[in-house]
């Protein structure tokens, strides 16, 4: 080994992509342990995701005269960061549209839904599937379908059928936190390609060699969390809530 | 009256100064209405302050060589949002002390206190009466203690005692929402006179003359209460979460 006397005496360690059971250990911990809320927690997300949306593609770089984005969400808390992310995008003064085809019972999810409503974000009744509506109504569409507890090998209508459509769509997309349809744990060409992917924590296994535009988000994690996990997380510029890897 | 023709026609508004019963009615209505949660306003209204606290007191410019900051936190939601703000402040790498002389035992107050603690922030089990001892250990305090919902009349202990010991600190004192001993509906000499002063949703009437350096925070509110309550808030910069009035 040669250990040259002009190397600086700490490495930096490789940012660490996380495994499913890794991710869904924190989330457990900062819920269970370190008492973050559901609420909070998605309110943060939700926040930084519509920060990296205004990063990616700026108000004034849109292809279309109006700034409209679709918000897909889907039925778990990937399907709530894109609702809190949507109305933040309406505070920005885009014009997101949510489809979101299946709402659960749970309460802060439906708190999230009428905050939209309240806004007057409109939700579509069904996503067109003759894909060029979408490329022409649409600037970018924002993936909030699956997270990284889903089973990719098990995806259930209707999200197996929207994964058929946004897989065709010519506009840009953004993922939350994973593509959706993606493994967790492997690199796989399955599933939709995204342009940006917004990784929430820490990047999943799956986004290793991702060569989009990748922001990671989740400055709030707790130091002892990071260092327990060897997160080995990038230094976040000034005070901003996300950074570009 | 003399109208010009180089008037513009739209005359802007000035920025409306809610007093305490529209102060509590706005809330009620984010809260019933709105659906937003507590705990998601808290995290809002505390990650806003604790960016507020860097652009008045930015890390390079603070006067002590640790960059120390003590948070006074009261029993309702003003010291909640002290709470949140001290846990991005420690993010933000600053060296927050807490002071939360009573817990309340609701829950959501308790979480954002393991939040803290399991942060590493140290908790004061006492405010020194000795102004001269945070003087010199601390370079701000964030008064975190009385919100709009507090009789002014009536400030029982410890949190008298703990304003007497504030109005006489050298240190400069940043208020949440409004200044800890004040009347929210007008204009007294009276409470504590902070350097810096963070209001939430609106500013409250008492701060009409403020001459401290000003910050306003809440960019979530939905555009309806915007108008029912003729708030004319100004436009926030970028996807800044705040503005200096």
């Amino acid at each position: 080994m040669n250990h040259s006397l002009t190397e600086p005496a700490e490495t930096i360690e490789p940012l660490r992509y996380l495994s499913k059971v890794e991710t869904a250990a924190i989330e457990t911990e900062l819920l269970r342990d370190y008492r973050f809320g559901q609420q909070q927690l998605i309110e943060i997300w939700g926040h930084a995701c519509a920060i990296a949306i205004t990063k990616a593609f700026p108000l004034t770089s849109l292809a279309k005269k109006q700034p409209t984005v679709l918000v897909v969400c889907g039925p778990d808390q990937n399907g709530s960061i894109g609702l809190v992310c949507a109305r933040h995008l309406r505070i920005f003064e885009y014009e997101p549209t949510i489809y979101y085809p299946k709402r659960t019972p749970n309460t802060i999810h439906q708190d999230f839904t009428v905050q939209c409503e309240k806004m007057d974000i409109p939700f579509l009744s069904y996503l067109p599937t003759e894909v060029q509506l979408i490329n022409d109504a649409y600037n970018l569409v924002i993936d909030a379908i699956l997270g990284p507890e889903t089973d990719h090998t098990d995806v259930k209508e209707p999200y197996a059928g929207i994964l058929v459509t946004l897989k065709q769509v010519k506009i840009p997309i953004a993922s939350v936190d994973m593509p959706s349809g993606w493994d967790v744990d492997q690199v796989t060409s399955d599933g939709i390609n995204p342009d940006v992917l917004i990784s929430l924590t820490a990047p999943k296994k799956c986004a290793t060699s991702f060569s989009g535009k990748h922001f990671l988000a989740g400055r709030f994690l707790p130091y002892d969390i990071q260092k327990k996990y060897d997160l080995n997380l990038p230094e976040y510029p000034g005070t901003d809530c996300l950074i570009e890897l």
